[in-house]
């Protein structure tokens, strides 16, 4: 026999073992129906990309977190880093048979080389919507009503969306508008120190951080503002001008947006914005677009320390027991019984094991209910079920098992 | 402006466009809860493993597609092959507090380096369910009866498991075994043709095509026969003992299966078997394992062909026009209640657009019904509501108009 091979993770890399595979399941299943509901339909890219098609979209210190190479036909490729620039190359590449305006949302995996650290992941999800070809602040304003009604759809009370305008920066270089957007988070001090390493004279950024306690909304953002609250949406309570708000890509082009849940505080749950130049970079002609990513993770993380997980360690709801051989058929029937009316349900599996183990492993699996057919219950057609929470046990008749495990 | 980037994807890769992503949507939420009700546990694995992991378990051809490259920092890493490696690797890495039998299942992508050919891809779906830690065939029947079931939700009337033991092949090297599996599909001839081509004497491989026209079940197919009539299944309807089935993959033991839909002629819609020594490679200690893979691009290419997928272009029920700037606030008002009320909807983008465009961009999304408020309706509090299909429109009173749209 060949040596052991270890078994282990990458660095940065998950396994979801069923107990936090339900809950990742569960929150993207709300996602979805939401997204849906506000007509945004599913859209799949492949998790590789030729490597041009990525480089020089986000950012210099983003093209170090690519997984690049080349392929056995030494093409050189990427795994996605985003869903906005694998959106945008489909949009150029289908945009004769594509109706505009054209929504979509997009819930996949996207891999980044980030140093792991607490809350960062080499691979995690994505959950985006977009609006491609309307220009208007009414798709930035669907967009955000969008995001804001999903986290509520999750169970969040109170969220708030940040907006700003990348026009508020005027022609401040990217590198610098970065920086800016951790003032809330670090700090002024912090922020002045990495404008000067960036190149910026000290009293020049000093005046530059200090110019933002009195910015004012942009046209763009008075008019965004006026069309949230038609739509039912209050200023401060819903969503809040923030002058310093910046995004760390380089692709926005107008307002952006950043998604708080007030309680966590882990950063941001999701954000976005315009970006009316990078479907240029493919199709030489501008289309506007605008969008918004849920952080996965970072939402997981929220709605598990503000309890809005379910904590359940299994889908199945009930485990039919085998009390012996002869037996076997009765349960056999049982649990056809429950499956043929959509209660999830098992069988437990080995032969002539004691009832005692087999309710360790319901109880192990985290399974509610334990049905019992023993040679009195065949005769009579009954069951027992065992509440495994409470430990009640009672005899029911067959025919009510179903009704009474679906309630 | 720096030169344009060509949009493209990468050969044998595939953007899914709302109607496809749709009925992929569509047909793994069918698969999940059917999973589900036969008490199997969703799991997910990274699509990075180490090389190692992945290197040895499939066999020779296999190894020479798989995507390895080495990482930022050095390590040699691979793209999820299947979804069993990653199984195995996960019940050894956390065998102490995962219960026995252990039933999960896994819907992922998985990458190969194919030679892309009709059917076949680079990336691909797979939708997994294993039992591990049971040995007995009540294990691999519970496998069968559960992919039946699955074939059935998705609309397949004939659909029949044929099942073989790895154990008829004696002793036989595995690389004649995947050779034999081609018999059904290219004939004796080539068969033999076949495994002289590598080394097998001309009169030994006829020889032994031909005692597959004898051979008998083995006591584990049975016994596993058996079990399945128990469970209500038909010998020859339901599944059928198929001598030559042999699967390409070397780490099967023993009980081996492959699902065909009756009238589909593009090959199986997926397969399985028993793999008792993958595990093993882990930790040493054999734990016997069982499960069954759908083939997902070959079950939507069956049920395309079958028509029993839905035929849509989009999701959303409903597109409310906007008649005029001033009529804004009640077109908003009106996509709002119907999303509050769970019919997937939108509100047309862009200002001063006319209403025969605006009908336009609803049939081109495929969006069945147009909601058109006027003047006179929002006086009188109604709805114009058109039927894209038919053409027909009528006026409902506006509280009306959410449960005419969920019938």
């Amino acid at each position: 026999m060949s040596s052991l091979i270890k078994p282990q993770t990458l660095k940065g890399f998950r396994d979801f073992l069923p107990k936090e595979a339900i809950k990742r399941e569960y929150t993207t299943r709300k996602i979805r129906e939401v997204f849906e509901c506000f007509g945004f339909d599913p859209l799949e890219t492949p998790a590789l990309e030729y490597a041009e098609t990525l480089l020089g979209k986000y950012g210099e210190e983003a093209n170090k977190l690519l997984y690049l190479f080349e392929d056995r036909g030494q093409r050189k490729v990427g795994l996605r880093y985003d869903q906005t620039v694998p959106l945008a190359r489909v949009i150029a590449q289908y945009k004769n048979q594509l109706p505009f305006p054209f929504k979509r949302y997009q819930i996949q995996p996207v891999w980044r080389a980030e140093n792991p650290q607490k809350g960062r992941f080499r691979e995690f999800m994505q959950c985006d919507i977009d609006i491609v070809g309307a220009g208007g602040v009414d798709a930035d304003a669907q967009i955000i009503s969008c995001a804001l009604a999903t986290a509520k759809a999750l169970g969040f009370k109170n969220v708030k969306m940040l907006v700003n305008d990348r026009l508020i920066f005027g022609d401040l270089p990217v590198r610098f508008i970065i920086t800016i957007d951790k003032l809330e988070k670090v700090g002024q001090e912090a922020v002045v120190a990495e404008l000067v390493a960036k190149g910026m004279e000290k009293t020049k950024a000093t005046e530059l951080i200090k110019s933002f306690a009195n910015k004012k909304p942009t046209d763009s953002l008075i008019e965004l503002s006026s069309q949230l609250r038609k739509m039912g949406l209050e200023e401060d309570r819903d969503f809040e001008f923030s002058p310093t708000l910046a995004r760390g890509l380089d692709y926005y082009t107008g307002p952006i947006y950043e998604l708080i849940a007030l309680g966590y505080t882990g950063g941001s749950i999701g954000g976005g914005g315009r970006y009316d130049k990078l479907i240029g970079q493919f199709t030489g002609d501008n289309l506007p677009a605008t969008g918004f990513a849920f952080g996965f993770d970072r939402l997981i993380e929220a709605m598990e320390e503000m309890k809005l997980m379910p904590d359940i360690n299994s889908l199945t709801q009930a485990l039919v027991t085998v009390f012996s051989e002869e037996l076997l058929p009765k349960s056999l029937a049982i649990v056809s019984l429950l499956r043929d009316n959509c209660v999830n349900s098992d069988i437990y599996l080995g032969a002539n094991v004691k009832l005692d183990k087999q309710l360790k492993y319901a109880d192990k699996r985290g399974i509610p209910y334990v049905i019992i057919i023993g040679p009195e219950e065949a005769k009579d057609n009954t069951v027992k079920i065992k509440n495994m929470k409470t430990g009640e046990q009672k005899s029911v008749p067959e025919k009510d098992l179903v009704s009474l495990l679906k309630n």
